[in-house]
């Protein structure tokens, strides 16, 4: 894994940590940066507090490649994830003329009034770079390595999804699945023989247990073709012996 | 929000950080502290990897009244919980009496073996105290101010209900939730007025985009009963000077 570029994620907002909003965007984010060759190696959920938000952004961009923020560009007061991140690097707030022209249009079309609350979203950190938004106009934006997107699902993705091409690494992660219906406890020590074995390969086990329904799913991932092939029989041929039941696809 | 006890959330886990699964243990872990008066304060999702576990758990620690975990603490190789927490805290691991009466109990009526895979899962620090596992045994355990839960969201309800009487504040937190027929946009300016004037209610305003459903909830939030009443009157006043709809339970 360490190949590859490392992610983190920071979701920023009260609401994921009252409870009231289940987060949705750290999965599809992880799924993603699986896809395309990026290793998310830490999510850090915080509330809207300027001062968390600046230390926390400035703390994960050293440590990361990229970093994805998740809320608080909107037009309210609530909303402070923008000059939080200006703070955090120094720089001036300034209205982006792109942005300005980009939700003007759309306003236009929309029949909504271009106030004060919304001019908020066209004022970005100076030097930062925008975040096409395909779906409601107003944009995120990208400042050194630090990536700012919304928290409406349905609209972070839209946006992350035209980020793609310029953050793909081209690298494949190799992933091979087994369900085993015996519980951990009964092929642990299998796994940990096999793990020995191959550094190059990451085996994760993962418990289901939802009875009668009791077993693990065991998780091959690697960069490497052979390294994971040779693995995946060795510990099927293990199974076997050991007369483990399992399927895989 | 000060005044409540502080709580901060460690998921361990590979298959959250790859995408594979969905962590369901945030949000119920948010719902219950937000009902029984502590207040979340922050989560981190990291690898499983001893070291990020040990300086993760160190650092929320100190900055915790209470730290949950949620992960790792089951019989495979990959379970490293345990044995970081312990190096956290310089303690030694040992066999606890205690978890394996409970355990062997609960294997012999499952006709199940109790074989060293299992036994990894009795060794906890010294000194900690035991999580009572009313579904499948195997305990949790306290260390310092670190509560040590495991991954399956099932088995962790269970354990985290067993908790709840030895943490609960007995405060109760004061929500009110308005509906508004309108985006953030218009309405931002009354909100920062309102917010403005009540320092002791939190507002926080959460845009639904599901076109033609397209609006805000404005959540307040308190410990103070009477401002909390006076914020929400003043906000309704202003919705309703200003023609803008809305809905409240």
């Amino acid at each position: 894994m360490s190949k590859l570029q490392k992610v983190s994620i920071i979701v920023i907002g009260n609401e994921i940590l009252s409870g009231r909003t289940i987060d949705k965007n750290v999965n599809f984010i992880a799924k993603r940066c699986d896809k395309i060759g990026l290793n998310l190696f830490e999510v850090r959920i915080i509330p809207d507090e300027k001062l968390v938000i600046k230390d926390t952004v400035l703390e994960l961009s050293k440590k990361s490649d990229y970093v994805f923020t998740t809320g608080g560009i909107g037009p309210t007061h609530d909303d402070i994830t923008t000059e939080s991140i200006a703070l955090a690097f120094g720089r001036k707030l300034e209205i982006n003329s792109e942005a300005v022209k980009r939700m003007k249009a759309y306003y236009k079309n929309m029949k909504v009034e271009f106030n004060k609350a919304r001019y908020k979203m066209a004022t970005i950190p100076e030097g930062a770079e925008l975040i096409d938004n395909p779906v409601s106009a107003a944009p995120g934006f990208i400042l050194i390595n630090v990536y700012v997107l919304p928290g409406v699902p349905s609209i972070l993705q839209e946006m992350f999804m035209t980020l793609e091409h310029k953050i793909s690494s081209g690298i494949k992660m190799l992933v091979k699945n087994i369900k085993v219906k015996s519980p951990e406890g009964e092929i642990a020590d299998i796994l940990e023989i096999i793990q020995g074995r191959y550094r190059e390969v990451t085996i994760g086990s993962y418990p289901f247990f939802k009875p009668p329904d009791i077993g693990s799913m065991i998780v091959l991932r690697s960069l490497n073709k052979n390294k994971i092939q040779q693995a995946f029989i060795e510990l099927l041929e293990k199974f076997q012996n050991a007369k483990i039941l399992y399927e895989f696809d």
